[in-house]
């Protein structure tokens, strides 16, 4: 997904009876497993481990992405309110004087019940601190602390202002900071596990564009494909299926027009889509023509600039590349070919738990890249009123220090503007 | 609402046609407008002014309830990514000397075309802000600031912490800090418009729960009756429904049981529900009986004993007061009759273009109640296995500086169990 969808047709609830069957394409990732609770722990562990070094006292997170990574608890597993409910982890040692993660949920006290169903997997069992109404919860999440004055606490990102600024004001002389990279880079280098997930689900994306465009027609609307993307999705077994889908020069708007449009004879389809598995994201762009389609001599070397930028990308994408360095690549390529003002975006995102996370592939950045980060490769070439093409598969840096698409079993990348 | 709705039975989407017509309370709030554009700058005036007052160079909010009441920027206005969108909010002297709001919206780069379309009221013009990708967004955002050195800036306690701490970063010298209760009041303070709009939900609920009790019947299930109220809430113009649905025993699980419960005999059913006019959060709940229950005779004295705390509640709320003894008020009722310790939360909240936000009617609270704060008056027993109840209206203080129920032009609280 290149950015937040703005077109937002609603799926008709009563889809016809002609809704072709994509149920096949449940099979292709029903031998995956979610993440163990060994996993989990090990998380946690290496957290534990990474605090420790750190000379930190604790880890905070709200559910969300992080404290998904970590214990199990997302968003949609606890919805934010007013009232913190927060992931505290802090090292401790063992008895062989390995440092452990020590595991707590504070939670609202009347919320205690439901708390302590959230599926948190931990081998040596979890504190609940609950804190009553007319209480402070920053006081109660900090009583956990031996000596919270001068404690360095790690707050995650996505954290709301409120909690950190009053975990801060309840220990006026802690440190409390947003978590560093060391720690950020836990969650988003992915485990094997991890990324046999992200395989599938980024494989089976791609599935359901190609079965979804056997039923596509000229004549038919960009809803009325979105309703087919979205059912080969939700079909696939996937949860959270998103679809973007823009005919002709509608493509060309970073968020498409809002119209509607109809496909014609000469307009290509793109389609952005993904959706989860196991809480994990996919993220696939096809441009590509119907059997039908009478392309324009104008769009086929934009189509195949793209194409190369693309490849160009994932052939520099290295471990210990900087990754300002892997957009150049791409874009060097379509600069070169005098469409580089086209190219209006970054060319890619960390992908994991979250569709977009760090790091990110764009200029100025001097992340590295490292085994076991994942991305979407997505360049675009946009000129408004005329033509829009954006291809994107997501790669990882593997065991040897190579990118490798996720989609690379289902062939990988569209191979032409007939073949996505 | 009391809190966050466990109890998620989804809505079949096809309805069966036996859908009653609840189109008729559509009539009741047609005649209420949106804030109007005047007052979104008057809210920004008086912003300025207050930040003039503190000292400080700039408040800066994510889109969200708070830029909502700012400059109409809601969360479904733009969904928050990781780019930042940034609502900020300056001082400036105009032509006569007074203090006026000046406006800037922080966009990323390519998104500039969407954000400029962002419905943003004001007088003298708004500054966009852009920042290409490959850019440090906070860097651009305190560029805006003559002085960054040394200057506050207040954020809003909404904004995700790694703003905030982007913010920091970029401006080491300057003081990046939580807006404080002087600008919090602000948006908790209602005027006469948020009032009357404020009403006219609150008052189209409690219709709503009236008209869809009608259609309930012994033996139907929880899912059902939260199905009728849903479609009575939609059919009366509100966004956002919501409707938790408790039958029997079920009312006294701080959260239900999930068990999509059959209404039986002897069965109090409990509805705590609402929607949106105009961004304007309503918040209701009844514990009633159906003209064919047999009421448990143990029932009457604890559903008596929340109507006399809530009435009693409302009469302790006066401009000047403090939100503990509101709460206080509440639940000494509830005490002395024996049944304090069923009373399991805190009384209520504040309401308005979010469901819950500050002030609270909660212990311990040194808040002042003023003129123009709204609160849910929700005291409630909950007796596990036997009996739960809660009843809801929600009340602002006016001009004289007594509270008066938002549902009072419908008649106000429940008068009986028959009589929701």
């Amino acid at each position: 997904m290149l950015y937040l969808l703005w077109q937002t047709f609603s799926v008709d609830a009563d889809a016809p009876d002609t809704t072709p069957d994509f149920s096949y394409l449940a099979e292709h990732c029903a031998h995956i497993p979610p993440i163990p609770a060994r996993s989990f722990v090990q998380h946690q562990d290496t957290l534990a481990q990474t605090l420790h070094a750190l000379g930190a006292s604790a880890y905070i997170a709200e559910p969300g992405a992080s404290a998904a990574y970590f214990a199990n608890i997302s968003g949609s597993h606890w919805h934010l309110s007013e009232r913190p409910l927060l992931l505290i982890i802090r090292p401790a040692k063992d008895e062989h004087g390995d440092v452990r993660a020590n595991i707590s949920i504070l939670t609202p006290a009347f919320e205690e019940t439901r708390a302590k169903l959230l599926p948190v997997p931990n081998d040596a069992g979890i504190t609940y601190v609950a804190w009553p109404e007319d209480q402070s919860p920053f006081s109660r999440a900090l009583s956990l602390l031996p000596d919270a004055d001068g404690a360095q606490v790690f707050v995650d990102g996505s954290v709301r202002t409120f909690i950190t600024d009053g975990l801060q004001k309840a220990a006026p002389n802690a440190r409390v900071t947003i978590a560093p990279v060391e720690i950020r880079r836990l969650r988003e280098r992915k485990s094997f596990e991890e990324i046999e997930i992200l395989k599938c689900v980024n494989e089976v994306t791609v599935l359901a564009i190609r079965a979804a465009r056997d039923y596509m027609r000229i004549g038919m609307r960009e809803s009325e494909a979105g309703q087919l993307i979205n059912s080969a999705l939700t079909a696939a077994g996937l949860k959270d299926a998103f679809a973007l889908t823009l005919f002709g020069e509608n493509a060309a708007l970073p968020h498409g027009s809002g119209t509607n449009r109809v496909l014609g004879r000469h307009d290509f389809v793109l389609i952005d889509c993904g959706g989860t598995l196991h809480g994990y994201h996919s993220d696939v762009t096809r441009t590509f023509a119907l059997p039908q389609t009478e392309v324009p001599r104008s769009h086929f070397p934009v189509w195949r600039m793209v194409h190369k930028a693309q490849h160009r990308a994932l052939a520099a994408a290295k471990n210990g590349t900087v990754a300002a360095a892997i957009d150049r690549a791409a874009r060097s390529v379509i600069t070169k070919a005098g469409y580089g003002e086209y190219f209006t975006h970054r060319l890619g995102h960390g992908i994991g738990l979250e569709t977009h996370e760090s790091p990110y592939l764009v200029g100025g950045s001097e992340d590295i890249l490292l085994t076991g980060h994942t991305f979407s490769d997505e360049p675009g070439i946009y000129i408004e009123g005329k033509v829009g093409v954006r291809l994107e598969d997501c790669f990882y840096i593997n065991e040897d220090g190579d990118g490798r698409y996720l989609t690379a079993g289902v062939g990988g990348p569209a191979a032409s503007p007939w073949d996505p």
